[in-house]
């Protein structure tokens, strides 16, 4: 006896039972669903890019530290991708002449962090991406807000359940620069500290903004950003605002924003949360987090925002987008808070499965023409390959969950016949070949009512 | 001017554009039907796996120099997977107690291969994978057969353009030790000859069989065995035939299996092929390749067969197994060879997607509604966010190919109606909006005709 293997897959690893898979489908589904309502097309980018072009897009502590490096040549690493986006970028460079604007794609890649387990998050996982690109105004936003909404309400939830906590970056520069009167150099710094108002603890979180900032009006104004409940809450915290700062484009864009979600009557899945500014730094405009709200303590199960110059590392070419990736373990956690899952989407449904049942191996051969039959109308078939034990094969036709058995032995081979058995109400007949699709029909109707 | 990365994806590596994923759906849909009639689930593995799974499972060659391996700590090195079985033998294995025999399960994971990409071989591809466990009797293999030809028959193919080439390895045990007189120690031999016999050139295939054995009636009947065209031919090229040899398992195997065949009315798309015998160690029944045989040199599309002792690396318990792995590229190589995929799946159809267009930015909040009235009937929806140029509007819609687009001014909005317009004969009409739904299935119905 030989050491044996674990039977577990490698931490962090997603693998699929067929129930789980049965699962993921039907979210998967039901996302395409919604895909198509709004003409995206589907896309698929390799697993494997050059470590270069995240590296440059995306955060250092993700390529060096959470990623998974393949390394073949001396030199040449490779890196299994952490997020889509700048696939997304390469691929749309190299056709961007032939591509009609705007752009509204989809995908679902399988992505790989390395980093710790934890709840809905795994090593491994799938991200579902939509973007629309090449197309400037907010109503590309608001398109990308109704896809959101419309996918959280195609599973039934509503919206004490989520919310699109949103913000706008050109909105949050001139908060910052005209009335906090932060010195442009220290923009980012302001991001990073707000990304962290709600991942620190409030004493680490203190510290961290008075060693950013010796200026109490700016370290008030901070907090006042992060504390605003909204809109008009924020801005009566502060006794004097700027006339010019009415005038800015963030002002303005941020206010247009707030009408068209009231126009496209999605108003309430969405709040204004100025604390709101994402971790990536590629982020432009509109900047969102979509967030568990039923839970004691709020939990963000996705995010995405405008990017402009998306292309930049690829061509010279201007192109914006704007989207959001979604990991489908989050939004999975999400739908079972709510039980918005049915239990039987996890059930192989057997009702129109036909199971072919012999008396002995003398009619195998009438067994297979009976299940070519079957199958050639588009009816799943099981023949039960013991060919006797009559009883046995029924009742594991009966186990599986079989609505219709085919039961036959030499008496119904010569005469072209077969016995038809209804497995819930137990009553069969015999009948020719002929009838036989018209009857699995009848039996199947009869059922469903 | 920045220096710009390069737009292309790493060598080898898949990736699909809208059209080219219509296509590879349109495919796996084709497949899943299949897997459907004959009551197969879907399941999916992790992408990396331990690599010692793979090194003891699969051939040394496979693991240290054809796979893309990832070294996360020190020692440890984790494999994209170049293949399902190993993996499926593990899942399997951690819940064998409690999975109904036989399991039919199949999957279509992207696997990773370090190797020169040619035609139908990349360095990332999806495999098909279909397999039976816990079935002994030859009716699985029969059932993997007609899955093949139901799968090339569901794209149309027939049997001058595709044969399962199949043989039994217990059939050539019995040959080879009874009447070639090999010694048991060498028959992993001949099956490397046999495997190789039509992938390398004549001079050097005759070296290495003369090298590998000495007995001129072996080396003899190596070439019998090579270059027989089917059963009764193979035995008519031995001036004796051991009595034996005819009450041997694998002769008699062999033979049911023909009957099996023939039975199931699928015997055309077959041939007896005695020099398949499949490279990987792990075979032990039944086992063929699939050939494209219009082409002036067949070519090999894809292969499997029976393998016993599936779980050994992960427990004592033994089950066996039938299966094949089919690459998708080599797939649809082959369809692209007879014209069997249609020209029109790559192509986004148009046909039921509302495109609507609005005279001026007043309306833009009645274009919203009215988008979200289709779109609650399912009907795809693309809002043309210029909101001027009218004729612009128009000429797009007509240039992606819509059916029916909807006109909205000022005037609509207030008497809340809408222009109806078929893109195609041009016609179109003032509606109430009440009325949308049903004039958007008048004319699509029209168009259907």
């Amino acid at each position: 006896m030989s050491k044996k293997f674990s039977t577990e897959p490698l931490r962090g690893m997603e693998e699929y039972y067929p129930d789980d898979l049965r699962e993921l489908n039907w979210i998967i589904e039901n996302i395409r669903d919604v895909a198509e309502q709004y003409s995206f097309e589907e896309f698929e980018s390799p697993q494997l890019e050059p470590i270069e072009i995240f590296a440059a897009k995306s955060s250092e502590e993700l390529v060096n530290e959470q990623s998974f490096i393949v390394e073949k040549k001396e030199g040449e690493k490779l890196i299994l991708i952490p997020e889509l986006t700048p696939s997304l970028a390469r691929m749309i460079a190299k056709k961007s002449q032939e591509l009609k604007k705007p752009i509204r794609w989809f995908s679902i890649p399988t992505c790989f962090r390395y980093e710790r387990p934890q709840r809905g998050r795994k090593r491994q996982f799938k991200q579902i991406n939509f973007d629309i690109l090449g197309e400037e105004s907010l109503f590309a936003d608001l398109e990308i807000f109704s896809i959101i909404v419309d996918i959280f309400k195609q599973f039934g939830a509503n919206p004490s359940q989520f919310q699109i906590c949103y913000n706008n970056r050109r909105f949050v520069d001139a908060l910052c620069e005209i009335v906090l009167t932060v010195p442009k150099e220290k923009l980012s710094l302001i991001y990073k500290i707000l990304d962290k108002s709600d991942k620190m603890e409030v004493d680490e979180f203190e510290k961290f903004v008075i060693d950013s900032f010796q200026d109490e009006s700016i370290v008030q104004g901070i907090y006042k950003i992060k504390d605003a409940e909204n809109l008009n809450d924020l801005l009566s915290k502060f006794e004097t605002i700027p006339e010019e700062f009415f005038e800015t484009e963030g002002y303005k864009e941020l206010n247009e924003f707030i009408k068209l979600l009231d126009d496209a009557n999605i108003s309430e899945y969405c709040s204004f949360s100025p604390n709101i500014v994402r971790g990536l730094d590629y982020y432009t405009g509109i900047v969102y987090e979509v967030f568990d709200m039923g839970t004691e303590n709020r939990r963000s199960i996705f995010g995405g925002g405008r990017y402009d110059d998306l292309l930049s590392l690829f061509s010279d070419e201007q192109i914006t987008g704007t989207g959001f990736g979604m990991g489908t373990l989050m939004l999975s956690l999400f739908l079972k808070t709510y039980n918005l899952i049915p239990e039987e989407i996890r059930k192989k449904d057997y009702t129109d499965t036909i199971y072919i049942a012999s008396i002995n191996n003398k009619v195998s051969k009438y067994a297979l023409k009976l299940a070519k039959l079957v199958r050639d109308e588009e009816f799943p078939c099981i023949i039960d390959y013991r060919f006797k034990n009559l009883g046995n094969q029924l009742s594991k036709a009966n186990e599986l969950g079989v609505l219709i058995s085919l039961i036959i032995g030499p008496k119904e081979m010569e005469q072209n016949e077969v016995t038809i058995k209804n497995m819930k109400n137990e009553k069969q007949k015999s009948i020719k070949i002929d009838s036989l699709i018209e009857e699995i029909y009848n039996i199947i109707e009869e059922f469903a009512v």
